[in-house]
């Protein structure tokens, strides 16, 4: 229709979120234009400062604001440790374990051949200089366990291991308050192989 | 995290769109501002040019950046009949079977008395309004065939009949192309209520 182009572009432009079609892109204007203006405006100012002020971390290569972000100007991290994850969800989540106390390189996606996504498309190049800065003793693998996330921590491996680093990987195994009946058969091999 | 405010505020707006929970909203995030930093310009200016032009049309309540929409202006229509639709989406799909050649009331919303949304919300009184004008002689309800667009139906049929308009309902029975082994039993029956 002639006279909605503003509400066709809204539509358009929400199209381009990951996993939103056309339904739920109209179904998010009509919401946003109906009962949520305010919100829509938000958003915008939202979009807009986040373009304008989120950067890469210059050492962990993570979102931030400033030239490196809190985790790697935090003094009390321990600098001999460094994990590899994929995404700054990743590294959240690792975070909140409160378990690790080294310092991250966020991938920013994983090797993905069929999509076309090869070693420079995430920075391992990156990664293998922060590795070898002198100070990293261990890096810790933590991509995901899919199918690429293992082909990613294998070729990072395999190249970090030939420069003289100890690379160790996530422990597999059977997730916490599980019963074995209901563990896929993958998982309960890996925990008897590495059984401790 | 300290240094990611604008992150963290555009994962929060982000939420505020209809099915979109925290994971989604922080995939949205990274994706945007990993891969699609153009789009999120796009969008944020498309949410403002929408918020500040699109409006409702004076006559059949649908967004439109005029006074009135292109289907009201439009003096080919037949002004006699008059269909009542939830949503725009209804309409246009309404309008691409291209069977329907009458003017459109868009309630832009449902009864829905668990939700708090009662008659004044869907502008119930502007619909009574607009079809008691002298000209339109017929009202199509064309709201969904769901527990709450049959409801908003049989409380707008109330009213108008009682204001001696002629009302219709779309009809109910078999979608084209079904087999009737595979539609559901309610469906058949209204089918046969009203076989011709």
């Amino acid at each position: 229709m002639s006279d909605t182009h503003a509400l066709e572009a809204l539509i358009q432009s929400l199209r381009r979120l990951p996993g939103v079609g056309i339904k739920s892109a109209q179904r998010m204007a009509f919401h946003l234009l109906q009962h949520d203006r305010e919100g829509a405006q938000l958003m915008a100012q939202a979009l807009q400062q986040a373009v304008g002020q989120v950067r890469h971390c210059q050492q962990c290569h993570t979102f931030t604001e400033k030239d490196l972000c809190s985790t790697c100007t935090d003094e009390r991290r321990d600098a001999t440790k460094l994990c590899v994850v994929e995404t700054p969800a990743d590294q959240s989540a690792l975070e909140r374990t409160a378990a690790f106390k080294g310092l991250y390189f966020v991938l920013m996606g994983r090797l993905s051949p069929l999509d076309g996504i090869g070693p420079k498309d995430i920075g391992l190049q990156k990664l293998f200089d922060r590795a070898t800065d002198g100070v990293v003793q261990e890096v810790i693998l933590a991509t995901n366990f899919t199918a690429e996330g293992e082909a990613t921590a294998h070729v990072i491996a395999q190249a970090l291991k030939a420069k003289g680093l100890q690379v160790t990987r996530l422990a597999r195994g059977v997730p916490a308050g599980s019963e074995l009946e209901y563990v896929d058969l993958g998982t309960i091999a890996h925990a008897l192989v590495d059984r401790r």
